[in-house]
């Protein structure tokens, strides 16, 4: 074939990792589109609108980061997918591949109830992260200056929807934020007093977890001032309050971090979904029928381990797959023999609460508190896009640790 | 007197002054009012805008600035002032005071064109900063995607109207990231040949600078691949370019750095206001016939010098009349005797152009180039509020001076 083309659909950890394995094969043509023009370090999304961390600190301009590689960038929302004639589509331009990687991640759902997005932001985008930001720093103003007891406990509850990860992340850095950073600050009210309430309708929190280490999750929270409310299906969400598990909840903020969902392109596919929308993919995370076109990351749904389920949607799972496709891709440009089935390698899972106090599992091991936190904070610094990020983040955080002090606690104006 | 009340308008560089000087005075009730709640440091706005520095790096919290003073923070906008009965009016609250100083700032108009705004943005705020931002940014990704010559041109060209300190630090920081950051980051496009037109109505630019620094200046954007373009007054702003001078020019990006205007306040005071609709003060910076109200800063014509012009709206300023004012308040509480006369010290203007250029004023001395350069870095980096602020932009500037990379140039979706 002539100069073989290969686009990849999104610049997230799956499609980065994928685009970085191809620029090292000479004669290719590496094209990546996303709808922004940077990276997103998702896992530090919550310290953001938790005003510990500033945007440019976990995002990345992707041409900044591929600028060294003969990749060529297009800002674009891919619209459609011709695999017969072989192109996608964005609203500016029509890109022709021989190979095609779709690794668009995902989305969040409000399930049925689209209007409750309007009171209850959820925590995706960076844009979403400086919105919540506003909002949790708005309520305590506004418990501050009301002289309405009423308004006042309103305005100092915080809920927070789902009991994944992001929604004990977020749980436990609001739980920080009042107990140690913003507790002085205020004439008129006491922060450290405000409540908070981690809502999960299932049974327990971190399901992907063990038991252990679920219980030790809630414990920490609970010393955060964290209550924590399992079996509470949410049935409904106005700007007055929450309704979950049959209770009424007068809340100020709400915090939606429950539902995970896919973008509207898998649908237009016209290929096989799971419940959640993911596309199901063969042993190789191509489409069955289309080898020269893959899906990887939060996208696919790839069955693993005994039980054959799903594998999670974590930055490791996309990273390797990334990898994995770009092996694909480069034997069958070579004419050399391409693996024939994804195995996963397992990189455990943790969940930060707060200073000091976290929770992680790696091969059958189990941690938790300080050393789980250390654990955390190296990995994370250590796979932090860019070297200049990294020195930032761990300076920010040392900062922080020692003074008590969120230095991001801005509400900066919509315009 | 009971406990005397002081109630300050406005945390910027004249509120934030006057405010701790008064907390030193014991017995004192300080109530400090914005509209946001963090303290900006406006000299440095344009960096944000240029994706050289983030939001946290150049706003501070107000409640983290003040918590160890005995000043109470609210936020909110004051809509009403009652001279009469001494209180004013927020959405929120009625705050009573014996004194009050007023230091809202000053904002910015479109003259009798406010429909320019919604092509041209101003930069006075932090959400226009990384409004800003996000529109050169996108800018020069639709003129990489493009396939039709004319909106290539139309993307590649950023005018931008205002011959002032605002409006020179814009077009050089363009020339800086066009020249020298981002040159080889694209694929189909050039971005060293965008243009750069400053459109200036009067006929210099930097008008309260020497004939000679104007001059160099000029010659510093010249360098840096900026067309200036003075005597030519902006007659109309489409979405599709600008006219001025008589002449259109095709246009993708236009910025307004023009206009310098007060909020609606001071129409609502009842007072003598200049041209600009600044309040015209007393030498002891009260308002005529009210000695307990004060109006400092941006929002306040206070004549100075041989020519009895109004003293110009820059931090310098603000400064040393908030501690003025601080200064009279003290004595009439203690009964002692209060200075009669505002004197302004002199800290002489910088503005800057780019990497290694600036010029620069003080005391009838001049400088320009590298050296003035520095000593605008030394002074900015020195009045930066917050010692954590002051080492991170320090970090960062020595990191952009040193790998030519600004880190911070994402556009952050609006939401």
């Amino acid at each position: 074939m002539d100069t073989p083309r290969v686009v990849i659909v999104g610049g997230g950890f799956g499609g980065l990792s994928a685009a970085k394995r191809l620029s090292q094969i000479a004669g290719v043509k590496i094209t990546l589109v996303d709808k922004r023009n940077y990276h997103l370090f998702q896992p530090l999304l919550y310290q953001v609108a938790m005003a510990g961390l500033s945007p440019a600190e976990i995002a990345y301009p992707l041409r900044a980061l591929l600028s060294q590689d003969s990749i060529e960038v297009l800002l674009g929302e891919v619209q459609e997918v011709n695999r017969e004639e072989r192109w996608v589509q964005t609203e500016a331009n029509r890109i022709p591949y021989d190979f095609l990687i779709l690794a668009c991640g995902s989305t969040y759902t409000y399930f049925n109830a689209p209007e409750w997005e309007a009171v209850a932001p959820a925590l995706k985008t960076l844009g979403q992260a400086t919105e919540i930001r506003r909002k949790v720093f708005r309520a305590f103003e506004e418990a501050e200056r009301t002289q309405d007891p009423k308004a006042h406990d309103q305005f100092m509850t915080f809920v927070i929807v789902g009991g994944g990860p992001t929604g004990v992340e977020l749980a436990g850095g609001l739980g920080e934020i009042t107990r140690y950073n913003i507790q002085r600050d205020f004439d008129h009210i006491r922060p450290q007093e405000a409540r908070i309430i981690l809502i999960e309708g299932g049974p327990v929190i971190l399901p992907s977890m063990t038991p252990a280490l679920q219980a030790e999750a809630v414990r920490e929270l609970n010393e955060l001032g964290v209550e924590v409310r399992v079996n509470a299906v949410v049935t409904n969400i106005t700007k007055e309050g929450i309704t979950a598990g049959g209770e009424f909840i007068s809340a100020g903020t709400i915090l939606w971090a429950a539902g995970v969902a896919q973008g509207p392109l898998n649908r237009k596919l016209n290929v096989e979904l799971d419940r959640q929308g993911r596309v199901m993919v063969t042993k190789d995370l191509s489409l069955p029928g289309f080898p020269e076109v893959f899906v990887i990351g939060d996208q696919a749904h790839y069955k693993w381990g005994a039980q054959g389920a799903p594998l999670p949607g974590l930055a490791p799972v996309a990273m390797q797959q990334g990898r994995f496709v770009a092996k694909i891709i480069r034997a069958r440009i070579l004419g050399s023999r391409a693996p024939e089935r994804f195995k996963y390698i397992d990189k455990g899972q943790m969940a930060t609460i707060g200073r000091s106090r976290a929770v992680a599992m790696y091969k059958g091991l189990e941690f938790s508190g300080f050393t789980a936190w250390m654990a955390w904070l190296l990995v994370h610094i250590y796979y932090l896009i860019g070297f200049k990020n990294r020195v930032f983040v761990l300076f920010q955080w040392a900062w922080t640790y020692l003074t008590f002090r969120r230095g991001a606690r801005l509400m900066i104006e919509k315009e």
